[in-house]
């Protein structure tokens, strides 16, 4: 029996501060009269801390004797300068030049804000190496990597310094910049994106094998096409030569694969002979419609089997966290370890101080399978998912009015209005009078805003008022609907003040987008879209792990095409007289003369500062007139600026949005297997409402708009001594994938053997 | 026991032609001494076609007492006929007017030959209602549809003929050509066809409520870029207004959804202000990115679920025939229904009467599990399975020359040649010497051909000569070789004797062609690739299902854009001079003046005739451009004619090629998960490894060049009877998805269901 406890004592024996720490212990105990004597007050820490890293999933090994230090390291505010500094560090780009216009900043100021952001990585990783075990630190990728970039930063920085000491007025490179968001991923808190990251990496042996095999073919195909084509002597509508050089050809038809140049590739050939386009249908359908569905099937089955690694793997992190924490306070009783209540209670007052006695005693009820006053191993690994559920004393549900002018909220008229807004003809009626909105918004008649403004706002008051707060803005439409209305009143407000309205105002147009975001909320009145939109809603916090990883990719992208195509291109307008045209040429430069860049009015996708280039390259992500963006860049620099943009096309599209669909397929499938078993619980969940005898369905229909999106409340009342208490556990489609798909591989291993 | 023979006895006992076949029977019993009296030839008849039925997947109930117009309606010259009537009904398009130039034929030609096919098929309907039980034909879809489609063609061949004579010289349409394709669908052939069409109708109500959210979406997204930009009056690079009417702004962004006007459609607004891209960047999120996405997903998911409920009904359809066969056959023997060796002999007869009797015993051996001489009933269901299984003796397998030059092929030097051949230093030297022809295709020296040709027609001579025709065609790689090398090498010589080197022969192409192919053979050479390049092989032949889907809509749209969009758009050639531009003006039609259609140089994309309206068709598949097309045809129509192009979006992009990648993913999936469980074995691939003891390897990798590719032959000598058979047993990765689908699915329905 505590194993752990006793390492602890034989190592800090002579420590006058275990002593010290000790008596403290013993203090408590005595104040609680029953508390083992055996368990230190350090142990309750390193306990709690172990349950609190199981509940909020952190799996970071940390040393026990640095317990409090790890809490430390642990706090909301130090993981919030860390979110805060990673943000900092990127949004430099936007000061740093080439700046976006009216924003640059001083070299010393950024390098000086840098210098802070460093210190603090550095302090962080300092602090890391404090808490966590030497061992795991350097075998872990993640640390070795953020060392690296923190030193090549360093590097980079000195040299840049010297260099400008040196040789001023020189262009010199901070060439370290596209490093900074690989940061983000490494820190052990992009724990989403490093997952996502390492999905990529795993898919990628295989895709690899894939795209060689389709290079090779793209490669002969490429010299079918120049034996074919290069002795007929045709040419493109814009004059260049039709498939005359063998890299030219490659690179034709990679732009084919991407269909960004069909039917225009194969114009000239099908113009020649009409029995050509069978060649173009033939390099299609093999490469594009055979490969790259390939690829996407390789990506999708890799990902399927990663993610159930992946998730195994968090609930093993959290079970050997549990059963950690569990060996150091386990008792012995009968044949069984398990935690006394008094242990439990002492635990609790650490793991969930804001909670009350009552709540305690009911979480040990829960956890008890029989009735003996303690917990044994099996259960306790539950606790975390326990934790997680929101506990609440049904005081608390009362709305503020409720408690504070009982009276009149319970008066008469308070309730037959109360009555009203609950009634499905209520929903009927604002449900008509969006769709009346969306109609005189559709015809701008514009002098019937203010009426709906008022009454929409109203809705929401009265709903406000009839189901208090709490559970008024636990419903996803219900927020929408607060921020739409209450962002239209204060835009309609301020532009009524000014009273003047001009035509091209901002805060015009953001109008206009609430005024029609409105429409919106009609979609979730319609019932056969719900299902969908939950789904989507439902998905979205996962779907931003990619989006994340397509920024990193971004950051890397658009620092490095900044250095290379900084000011090469830039926009001056079309309408130009001749003169202006010479001063300011074609996009800013002579040899864009006559390119399909310029005739198709693309001056304003460049690299000129870090805005404009996530813009470019989101263009590139969607794929659609690539290779123009492309001939526009290579027309100012160098053939060789293709290979910048087929990476990119590679990284981003083959791969990341490969993965992107995968994982929507993946999300979706198990949606809609899940929600047709309805029947599919967690085990803790099972074992709630066993316990419970009064489960109740929130059935406040007019609030939740949909019986799905209610909460069951478990609310116990086997004993009487925890009464007043609910559990919410929450319905199957208000759960994110994540928690759904620990639920489902929960099951699938073995609790014994931990 | 034999209802049906009794059923048979009692309908027919007046009949003198029953009297006859029974006496028939009785002759043929008497001859073999130990059949039942109680089986009539009719009945073998009836049995030996339920498991041909069975053994080809047909499903037809047809009726018993007209078998022998079954099998005749089952034989290969109707089946052979019908196809070719089909085939001959679709390529009318081709001579009809607007026909393919120079393949012009007169109306009332085309009409004979229609009439022709309209008569083979209305003999084929009424055949198949002679066969098939009445209250099936009214019940099915598929024949009701026939019907209808051959009445409607005869109605307006009716209606067209009256037009023409009386209003001779104006436009009479033919209707009801578009029809044409859903004909070859709904005969009982095109099973396959049929079944994707069906998986597509599965998956629309869930797609339909997904499209009509996205549609909404989409309105409101456009009422919101009306409002922002019509006040802001900008224009395109062309000229046309930006976002001032509300179709427009459905148009423009639903094309923007489909990524084909991406940047172009942004530019404007992105050079008015920067913040706007923000606009087209939420639209391309949440339209693209995730309601495409999950279009996709939902397809999957139902293509899934339908999949397997597909194949398990092709299972039940194949048990139902076998235990309908067993049961008129069966005979009691102790407590179990059997049927008995004599009964098998004779009813193998029937069922494969080019194999020998060694061979029929054999079967029975395979299916007799007790050694009692008969078979069970759940044997008897493997019987559709071990008839594919191909049987022969071993003497089938010695190359012609050992059957007739035993001498000279088994002499000293011949054996050493053999041993080379086999030899994988052989196969090592002719793979680099392609890789060297590689290079010299590559620089251009055209004197190495002959060389080469010759090396690699010698290769296949000596390869054929070492393993004999039967083993070497049995390869892909070695099939693809001979076509290519062969065909390279009758090129080459007719080439030399014509002995000019026109420059724009097709023959010199051609020629050019088949070099550039033979060194697609390097690719199976190397590994890696060879489980991605068999895993592309087996699924070939399902993806030419989705092909015919496709097709049956391209023919369908091409008819009907040939009716509306004819003549309009011509193509001339662009180098004109002023002159030739008047009369010629642009593509043959002045509104197309200053378009992008024309400025693209897109004039041969045109609906003039059934061809190069398939090209179109095919472009449009693929997207890109898809606007700038119909732009073309809507500036020599009417707006109206966008709906032509957005409706075939929708159906050959979002839904035929969403299923398409469901099918590649599901395919893929499949594969992977099947390669890896090598176990994996279907029940009667089991019951054969117990049963043969002598199981080799079939090893001879200079010749499979892959270990994989290689079969399994099971040579039985658990019975002396019946040595110097061996059956093939296709190893999994050549077993195609169908097969394998059928093995998966097989253990979950129950035999003892039948």
């Amino acid at each position: 029996m505590k194993n752990h406890a006793h390492k602890l004592d034989i190592e800090l024996q002579n420590n006058p501060a275990y002593v010290r720490r000790q008596s403290d212990s013993m203090d408590i105990s005595s104040g609680n009269n029953d508390v083992s004597n055996f368990v230190t007050k350090d142990d309750f820490l390193v306990t709690s801390t172990l349950i609190l890293d199981a509940k909020y999933g952190r799996n970071m090994d940390f040393r026990k004797e640095h317990v409090k230090s790890y809490l430390f390291y642990n706090k909301w505010h130090q993981r919030a300068l860390l979110y805060f500094s990673l943000f900092v560090n990127l949004t430099l780009g936007i000061f740093e030049k080439p700046a976006v216009p009216n924003f640059e900043l001083p070299v010393w100021a950024t390098m000086f804000i840098e210098v802070l952001c460093l210190l603090f990585f550095i302090f962080r990783i300092i602090h890391t190496a404090h808490v966590e075990k030497m061992e795991n630190l350097w075998l872990d990728r993640k640390y070795i990597l953020v060392v690296i970039i923190i030193l090549l930063t360093i590097l980079d920085m000195f040299g840049y310094i010297i260099w400008i000491v040196i040789a001023p007025g020189t262009n010199a490179v901070r060439w370290s910049r596209p490093l900074r968001p690989f940061l983000c991923v490494n820190f052990p808190e992009g724990r989403q994106v490093r997952q996502a990251f390492r999905n990529i990496r795993r898919s990628m042996p295989e895709v690899v094998n894939i795209f060689i095999l389709f290079t090779l073919t793209l490669c002969l195909f490429s010299l079918l096409a120049l034996k074919l084509y290069s002795s007929k002597n045709l040419y493109f509508p814009d004059g260049t030569p039709y498939f005359q050089y063998y890299m030219d050809a490659i690179w034709q038809l990679y732009v084919l694969v991407t269909t960004a140049n069909n039917p225009d590739v194969m114009m000239p050939a099908y113009d020649y002979s009409n029995w050509w386009a069978l060649f173009f249908v033939a390099v299609i359908i093999v490469l594009l419609y055979t490969f790259m569905s390939i690829v996407l099937a390789a990506i999708y089955n890799s990902y399927r089997d990663n993610l159930k690694k992946e998730v195994k793997n968090v609930i093993y992190t959290k079970r050997r966290k549990l059963t950690e924490a569990f060996e150091i306070l386990q008792e012995k009783n009968d044949d069984h370890y398990v935690i006394k209540k008094p242990c439990w209670m002492e635990l609790m007052k650490y793991v969930v101080p804001k909670r009350s006695d009552k709540q305690h005693e009911l979480l040990l009820h829960v956890l008890d399978e029989d009735n003996k006053s303690c917990v044994k191993k099996t259960q306790f690994l539950y606790l975390a998912d326990l934790l997680l559920l929101p506990l609440t004393e049904v005081k608390d549900r009362m709305t503020l009015l409720e408690k504070h002018l009982p009276g009149l909220y319970n008066s008469r008229v308070s309730c037959i209005l109360k009555t009203i807004v609950k009634h499905r003809f209520f929903r009927w009626f604002f449900d008509s009078l969006i769709f009346i909105n969306a109609w005189i918004i559709g015809f701008g008649i514009k002098d019937a805003d203010w009426f709906f403004l008022s009454i929409f706002f109203l809705e929401i008051l009265f709903k406000l008022y009839t189901f208090g707060g709490f559970k008024f803005f636990k419903q996803f439409w219900n927020i929408f609907d607060f921020f739409v209305v209450n962002g239209a009143l204060i835009l309609t407000t301020y532009n009524y003040m000014e009273n003047e309205v001009k035509n091209d105002s901002y805060v015009l147009d953001l109008f206009l987008v609430m005024r029609v975001l409105r429409l919106f909320r009609t979609f979730a009145s319609i019932k056969r879209f719900r299902v969908v939109i939950m789904t989507i809603v439902s998905i979205a916090p996962s779907i931003s792990t990619y989006g994340a990883v397509l920024l990193v990719f971004y950051y890397f992208y658009a620092i490095i095409g900044m250095e290379i195509f900084h000011g090469l291109i830039r926009f001056h307008g079309y309408n130009m007289t001749f003169t202006e045209l010479n001063n300011y040429s074609f996009c800013g430069n002579a040899k864009l003369k006559d390119s399909n860049f310029y005739y198709d009015h693309y001056c304003s996708n460049n690299f000129n500062d870090i805005l404009k280039s996530f813009v470019i390259l989101f263009e590139l992500t969607v794929v659609n007139q690539w290779h123009v963006l492309t001939s526009g860049f290579v027309l100012v620099t160098h053939p060789a600026a293709r290979l910048y943009f087929l990476t990119f096309h590679i990284c981003c599209v083959v791969v990341v949005l490969n993965i992107f669909t995968a994982f929507i397929l993946e999300a979706f499938v198990l949606e809609y297997t899940l929600s047709k078993e309805s029947k599919l619980e967690s085990v803790l969940e099972r074992t709630l409402k066993q316990f419970g005898t009064g489960v109740t369905e929130n059935s406040d229909k007019s609030v939740a708009s949909d019986d799905n999106e209610s909460d069951v409340e478990i609310i116990p009342d086997k004993f009487s001594s925890v009464k007043g208490l609910q559990f919410h556990v929450k319905k199957r489609n208000q759960k994110t994938m994540h928690v759904m798909l620990q639920e489902m591989f929960e099951k699938e291993i073995e609790i014994e053997t931990f």
